[in-house]
């Protein structure tokens, strides 16, 4: 049994999701590990992950979309709003998705579905540069 | 310390909550491990976790209720609608619940909460048979 | 590679979110592990775990806000509320965020973001004792 960290750094340019599956993949097969977990933790509170759809881009514009309209820019009721309109929306739409992803694998490959990819949910509107933790546990 | 992985499959009969607490426990049992984390993952992007209360099912029941309203199913706006109505609404409500959950054991039996069920959220309406991935770590 | 388990204790005084990351930085020091995930692990239905900005508490305060609107007491299809008009939407807000959360750390230290806390949010209006799990897991 082993452990193996590796931090990644993502450039997001604006509102929306960023596929990084091939990332992490890659950082299992330097840990050389073979079988076990690896966890994806984003180190933010306005950017977050999801597992999702990766073949038809379709499904990711619908759920961005949900998105914007499930927590409004315009909410009358925030105060948190020091960073522009998208701070405060940001921040809850990290908390309804995942700050961290675990994802089994097995002869070095994550075990996801067919057409299931892990993306980065960036949710400001500036560019950013966003720290992904990548933790491979196994053996 | 050691890591031991096991695909259960479970065939979902239509949209709701279905239990699958102690298919994960017999897979402790059969790990021979005593103490450590359990993760649980699902492989699909049109069904979910969620832990939830399993002694009264009205709660699920008003649990899959809300999420019916949450994202329903004749939203103007999707475009992804491929393969029906529920396509889209299935793959929202995966992101809002949860890919995987991480339950700590001791003693070989998990550490849940006393009315707390791990169930798998099957959000289309189809008979589906869903692959769940479960990865016993610890010593 | 080790393992080291311990059940916490808090004491909610009613719906809020209440950070508990110092609590979980001296579980990591006790363990004597240097680098690995720490798992926290909330084992009850109507409570739930999120990372969330720790130095305004504005954030939070609009948080809270969201998911009373979201989720409102008084939805009139509920039939799940024998305990009260808090007891189901205790248990969806709970399955909208997350029982689980997974953090890397190295030399001891959480890699969290600078304004990253792990916060227990209640979601019952009485006083409860809530049980969190935490397992750090590495060597």
């Amino acid at each position: 049994m082993g452990v193996f960290t590796k931090e990644l750094e993502f450039h997001s340019r604006g509102k929306g999701t960023y596929e990084i599956s091939d990332d992490v993949a890659e950082v299992i097969r330097e840990s050389k590990l073979r079988t076990g977990t690896v966890t994806v933790f984003v180190a933010h509170t306005s950017a977050s992950l999801v597992l999702m759809e990766n073949a038809d881009p379709s499904a990711r514009h619908d759920l961005e979309k949900f998105f914007d309209k499930l927590v409004p820019e315009d909410t009358a009721y925030f105060t948190h709003t020091y960073e522009g309109a998208d701070d405060m929306p940001s921040h809850i739409r990290m908390a309804l998705t995942r700050s961290s992803e675990v994802i089994p694998f097995r002869e070095a490959c994550m075990l996801l579905g067919t057409w299931q990819g892990i993306f980065l949910f960036e949710h400001r509107r500036a560019d950013h540069r966003r720290k992904v933790v990548v933790t491979v546990m196994g053996e």
